[in-house]
């Protein structure tokens, strides 16, 4: 995912997500992505591995992000505290410009068995990217697990509700009122 | 998993066990699983439909042990409380009999890309299973999701916590405690 670029990556992940939409995952191949965007498909492989990571190349910024703002939280943050500040990093991702991506994005993973994997596996290796972090600050290593887990199922929650939201809330809103829901479910 | 049973399904477990810590997973055939347990290849397949599912036969009853736990909390529980009542019940697989084996099943599991998907594909099943019960009784969508993500993160983190742990502590109290330091972290 990352920014929104112009080029050709840009061109093809819409390319890719306008077919599968259409045409459905299973039946849609990288010759039609790149004939779509108008490149060869020598440059798709130059971006993607497969059409499957069109999908997913932007999971791995996503965790580097979060994790990366986990890191940089103050030393005085409690461990959920430089948790939350890791979620509310995917903000930089999940901006007004890509909610509409982000809302196909999840049509297409929802309705393919194969990425509904993909993506859990992408999930678990967010919580456990969180979880090293959090070691590496010294946290517990069952509160760093429990910390992290709670942080991605906030995040995960809070992105099913986003992409539902109406077009004008951000998605840090929508992660802020998960939290009170968690603090009040958990009271 | 279910109970722990004398009979040849119990035997074919703990055969597949022995060979998988033994040889590894992939290094491991049915025919081997049926010598080792001294049934017929055909009775292995009367009872398992392949070498992966011997692991992952009982993560439908826990799934349906949990799920009836949740929906027979009292109509006043709040959702977290039926959430807890469903992950508490998870130590009716999870007694004394059942911790060795669950040891040497986790450490299967984590030494093998296929079966950790697998792994996480019952966990998001479990999750779903939860979510929908809570929603019968009535509470809002975000809310039960949450509950329900929240308390799958309860319970992976106290499972790998009491596999861990001293042969005499019941998961109970892990599940206790780690709710504790879920209140907490989330205060």
């Amino acid at each position: 995912m990352g920014r929104w670029e112009p080029g050709a990556a840009g061109r093809l992940r819409e390319a890719a997500m306008a077919l599968y939409t259409e045409r459905g995952y299973d039946g849609t191949t990288v010759a039609e992505i790149a004939d779509r965007a108008g490149v060869t498909a020598r440059t798709f492989f130059r971006h993607f591995a497969d059409k499957r990571e069109v999908l997913f190349a932007g999971s791995e910024m996503l965790e580097h992000q979060m994790v990366k703002a986990l890191r940089e939280a103050p030393p005085t943050a409690t461990p959920m505290e430089a948790v939350v500040a890791g979620v509310l990093a995917s903000a930089e991702f999940f901006d007004d410009i890509r909610r509409e991506y982000s809302r196909r994005r999840a049509a297409v993973i929802a309705s393919t068995p194969e990425l509904r994997e993909r993506e859990l596996i992408k999930m678990a290796s967010l919580t456990s990217g969180l979880t090293k972090a959090l070691l590496d600050r010294g946290v517990d290593q069952d509160v760093a697990a429990l910390a992290a887990e709670t942080g991605v199922a906030v995040f995960r929650v809070s992105f099913e509700r986003w992409i539902a939201a109406p077009d004008d809330v951000p998605i840090t809103d929508v992660i802020r009122s998960t939290l009170k829901t968690l603090a009040e479910l958990t009271a």
